[in-house]
């Protein structure tokens, strides 16, 4: 049994409209810096889980499909690695 | 002049309460999923910006730490890649 540092990346679908990177993005071209676009405002998540490295990574993706992010309209991609250890990375 | 694709990460400073973490693990050992802790929500920005490299990253640098967090109660870490092109990694 070992103890895993996860990390999970959740974004708004590409067709789907983000108010608050809008938001962001007027400000930031009012504060001069106009050269700046594409703003898009996800959310960053990390947690700890415990248990064997294949337990983990399949309850990781239920949690991340199921709790973490909406399917309809967000996409999320996540990375694992063992405290101390090797990282791997899936979505 | 180039493009390049900037990821922001927020996360709120270790000794900083987050409520919002809390909820969620409190929520997934509810679903047991009771080996699940260290639950933290931070926010995770993507970006574009246009110019040369050392201005982007000076630009990024002062936009993180002015706008997209804020530093009394939060750390902030960055990534830029030109498009299609190498990575460069900064905190």
């Amino acid at each position: 049994m070992s103890t895993f540092k996860a990390k999970v990346f959740v974004t708004l679908k590409p067709s789907i409209l983000d108010p608050q990177g809008r938001t962001v993005e007027r400000a930031l071209s009012h504060l001069d810096h106009g050269n700046v676009g594409g703003v898009r405002v996800g959310k960053y998540i990390e947690l700890t889980l415990s248990g064997s490295r294949a337990e983990v990574e399949a309850q990781l993706k239920d949690i991340t499909e199921s709790v973490l992010s909406n399917p309809v309209m967000e996409d999320a991609r996540w990375e694992i690695s063992e405290q101390q250890g090797e990282e791997r990375v899936g979505a």
